[in-house]
């Protein structure tokens, strides 16, 4: 191979299902778009059965594979631990990872509750790993320029949050009681699942969330058991039935510390919606609107347009004032859901490499739980309440 | 004029701006497009400026005015009342009207304060006149064809039931302290105004809703003062301010009896939305979106639709199958905002020459105030509050 | 009634059908909406079935009726001739109103043949008639709005015009062959029906074309007899065929006088597209985009908005900048289709009651049969043909 | 790496500017998301200037480097040529790598002229090597779906193809003469560019094309002389102008051997239109539309859908049953641009393998070359011209 020298990151991946295949093919991409200062190695990928990683690891590049997750975290040879599996293990492995100086990023949520979170985030403090956690949607190009819009002040004040995030993949009441529907394993349903990622968003763009009110649902409350099989498919059992212990659907009311009002809702039972992770938000001087199922498209307002040309402007995120997107295709060449975790994980190896700690971090997953904590808490109280404030 | 006899009914309506003019307007389009049994007369136009009154009367097409709508109803040549007047007006003069056995409509909300829609219901159920409170956007023939999908069970269970309506004509700081704006003349701002139109069509839709919590927000304090000036401008004085003293925007998380969850928003701080009454229902077996501001447009998913062919269908509700359309043109030509009126008014006189009382009734009206005042005492109590069930 | 003085015009239909209910609802609609100068009187209606032609009028509003139209134009109490019978009867009609002293309307095309329609305009150029040609869709407000951007110089030197019509009512094979399939009743098919639409509104907005070439095609040759029923709807017999002699779908490249390249389509046979009239223009400094199922909005591109904000903006053309649609309602309510005649027919009575001359004339009428013209020669020839440029 | 013994390809590519990057990034990909026959391997990579093709090869992951492409073809451990210079170069390349027995990809348009495109042709069925030209449109899912609806009657009869094919990337007359610009390195302008791409749809949609009669335009003559510099951003020098010899925009209408009527248009002068490839197919028995800008949507009317439920489905597809896109990730979960590059390589690396021949090949490289003459061929003599039907 051609080459310079680069700092070179091995990476150990822990899990290779729907994520672990997101994040080995975004380590793959990096240093072919972009001019990083690192470059990832795909090291080792750890996963309890054998056969399985070890298939997993030929098809998607990982050098080497480990049964055992600890053992994973003891080699010597890696620098970052990169955990995607069920949400139940996240804060043993990073707290682990973190013990053995290893720079961590999770998938999200980044724990079960807030008490777990909280004590994964006093490990990387202590021993001063750079740590992420893995809310990608942030990362489209549209939104990381919604966000400069609302840096640069051209929304001004900001009155309404407004995010619903729509699936329907388990509307059939036959689909199984996979650890999704758990929540000894997945802590809560559409809310951690997905209602997470509208939470990034809100506290990526407009701020943090003083308090809340809101409801969780279940729609269908026993399933056939079953496992997950690849993607968001699954494969259910006959015969035997279990309890869905998690919501199918939740929405809040949030007030924002500086004031804005927000709804959110997150469901899987809105058919037709696939994927509809969508926001808008409504401020002093403009608006803005954008969902993930077009994610290269930024709807725009802006209220000092001249009257009579006032509108949304349809903007396709694909030039080169647009953030990360300029590494790829003329405008007009769209990017997709993947790209995402390019970027995501390309600001942690770049983190790695200049010492500096990147966002969303473990202290945005911490703030992220302590809202689902809220909703949880609002949903059994059936009251406002607030939402900690951690720093 | 060539004609044949039909049943004349000669109408006395009070108040002449934007609401008016659109009811004037449905009144001398119903017999030109459908085949009534009723022929609306404008009989009588009462206001208390007696050079605007008369002004309006010519423009639009009335035979006589009134200064006094006190003396309207007294008039014998008036079979109904038509109330257009800011809110406040309501009862007093719907329980007038009722008492001189005139069959009356009245603008939305009903009234003031639930005890004052009750108070007009007990009215008209006494003297057994026809009524109907103006909830013009369920006559949308997207939404009535919605109606019909929901009747013949084409969405199965009901999950969710989803509405924003957006507006954002006040957003500037000086646009003036109108009677949209103070708590005594309109009861509430964009809860009553237009958050009572979206309940109106989840009541229609979906059915009753048991509880609810909400929150209402006041984001520009104080305004210059300041009147109408026709449709939704308005003119402001220079020097004197005063308290806004209704909500700017609204949202609640309601649970409908049938176990839909609900989300609902009413703003006039989302710029760039003129007029976004917007809806979407998700069920078990399909799900619909509706947007006003594309108002002949009824986006419909159905989950067993062919699997590779599901999408939502972007229909023109504009065929022969969509309620009240098919008087107009031919498949594809649009019509407006105005038609809601006439499809409205048209089943008001239908109920009129047929003795059928038409819906939305001034029943809908109370138990629409119903949910308005379990919105403000939720906002106030910071709890979840039941919705009285009115009978 | 209460009123002033206005000068009342009166006016003489001929015809009733599709375009008949169409201009009378405009006629009673622009006094309401508009303060006009003048003022229109339904004075008579004329057709050959006296029992339809009755109760049409009756229906319509008309205070009278004439079962022969040579009658109608010689009464002294009518002003103006409105024609919406089938096209070959247009220039009979036409000719002998004008020689009447009539002001004189008719649907369009003009005419059968150029030379029919340069009869017509000779006959109003001598007896000094007003007279309009009735192309309704440049009075959308948003094909206003975008004529006055053009004129603004806000999109630059144009380079392209690109209309497509669409439609699908004839689709079906067993939709019956009526007068608009017969040549020697409506001239041509797709080409006169909506492409001269199309034309019409390539000329008001880019200016005249010097020469095209084109095909025609007519997928399905013969068809079951029968009537048109109302609207496009029709009835067939069932036994008996005739040939179609008409178009179904026309498509022709043009050169405008300025410059600017044109593609135009044309067709009955575009499943899904109702009334799918839609148009681009691409100039040096901005484009725009229409579509009158959703006519209400224009899509505006301006090449010197700042970068990263660039996109189409969707304007939702009613607001008080925008032509005519400020009498109406308040922004964000939407018109539809009805509303073009009215702006229409509001032009044409100004222009009798100033005696000015209103667009689209007769001579408008003329150039626009020039373009059918030479479409069907090049469809003949094969080659590109110069449009006659008449003055 | 673990892994397990697979055909190894090897690839020898000549060019590293924007198509060069799209191939080897898909090359990379394919054997992480497919289950591939063959494993491709960046062997060497071709460029004139040490330099940069070394750069390039570092950042691509190409293993070795050229500095002449014939010594490129006479390396013995290359097993493919894959050619993405500029249009004037492919003919000598390609033969010469025919004849040396590599399997050839190149970019489209296929060559400079017919006769070229024939002589490649020749040279690969001589020396049986396997071929694509690199039409990778027809590789985005919902086209690939698209194709399969046709094929299995759904659309019935094919009454019309429509294809604008619109980009603005030159608009500003400061936009240097790049080689996209001149005649001689590039054949044609927006023609070949990317009108060649609509051609390459319809053919693969609809059918062969039996005649045209078309036109092309240079609105802007003279250019400052300058270079490409990545993706289809350029530099201009300040001085010096030159003549721009190629089309801006050029614009056809067909007829395909099957009856169906084409329209077609392809500019690079349609401002706000970064690269909308868009096209719509009507049948008999329902219609499609597509636009790359939004390539994972496809809307489908169905004309035996239930009436009242009749409109355009929009169909994301990115399901199961929408070719390739499953290897990727859930519904609603979008791909991109690069994406139709990973599925042509691929198709190109399985016929390798498994000794069958992909499409498009370069006969449809030479069939689409024949349309590309006859549009020529039109525009210079301003009438009909018949297509060579090469086979």
């Amino acid at each position: 191979m051609v080459g310079l020298a680069k700092q070179e990151i091995n990476i150990g991946m822990i899990g290779y299902q729907f994520m672990g295949k997101a994040h080995s093919h975004a380590y793959r991409d990096i240093p072919f778009f972009f001019d990083s200062e690192a470059k990832p190695v795909l090291k080792a990928l750890a996963g309890r059965n054998e056969s399985k990683v070890n298939k997993a690891a030929e098809k998607m590049g990982w050098e080497s594979t480990e049964t055992d997750w600890r053992r994973l975290i003891e080699r010597e040879d890696i620098d970052v631990i990169d955990i995607v599996t069920p949400n139940h293990t996240h804060a043993e492995m990073a707290i682990a990872a973190a013990e053995a100086g290893k720079h961590i990023i999770t998938e999200k949520p980044l724990a079960l509750t807030l008490e777990e979170a909280k004590a994964m985030y006093r490990a990387i403090q202590k021993n001063k790993v750079v740590h992420m956690v893995c809310h990608n949607y942030r990362f489209a190009p549209a939104v990381q320029y919604a966000k400069r819009l609302i840096e640069d002040d051209r929304l001004g004040r900001i009155y309404h949050f407004r995010a619903d995030y729509l699936q329907d993949f388990i509307m059939d009441p036959s689909f199984p009681l996979v650890w999704r529907l758990k929540k000894e394993v997945s802590g809560s349903g559409a809310l951690g699942d997905i209602g997470a990622h509208s939470i990034d968003l809100a506290r990526f763009l407009v701020g943090e969330i003083s308090e809340l009110v809101g409801t969780m649902e279940t729609f269908v409350k026993k399933r056939p058991l079953g496992e997950m099989a690849g993607g968001l498919n699954a494969e259910a059992a006959k015969d035997q039935y279990g309890e869905v212990t998690v919501d199918d659907a939740v929405a809040f009311l949030a007030k924002f510390s500086n004031g804005a009002l927000g709804t959110f809702e997150a469901t899987r039972f809105a058919g037709g919606n696939r994927n509809k992770n969508k926001l808008e938000i409504n401020g002093e001087k403009g608006s803005v609107r954008w969902d993930m199922e077009n994610m290269n498209l930024l709807d725009v307002y802006l209220t000092d347009d001249e009257p009579g040309l006032q509108g949304f402007r349809t903007i396709n995120c694909t030039e080169e004032e647009h953030p990360y997107v300029g590494v790829y295709w003329p405008p007009g060449h769209i990017i997709g859901y993947e790209h995402t975790f390019i970027h995501l994980l390309y600001e942690f190896l770049q983190g790695i490499a200049k010492e500096s700690q990147p966002s969303p971090s473990f202290l945005d997953g911490v703030r992220n739980q302590a809202v689902l904590q809220a909703v949880e808490q609002s949903a059994e109280s059936r009251r406002w309440v607030k939402v900690e404030q951690f720093d």
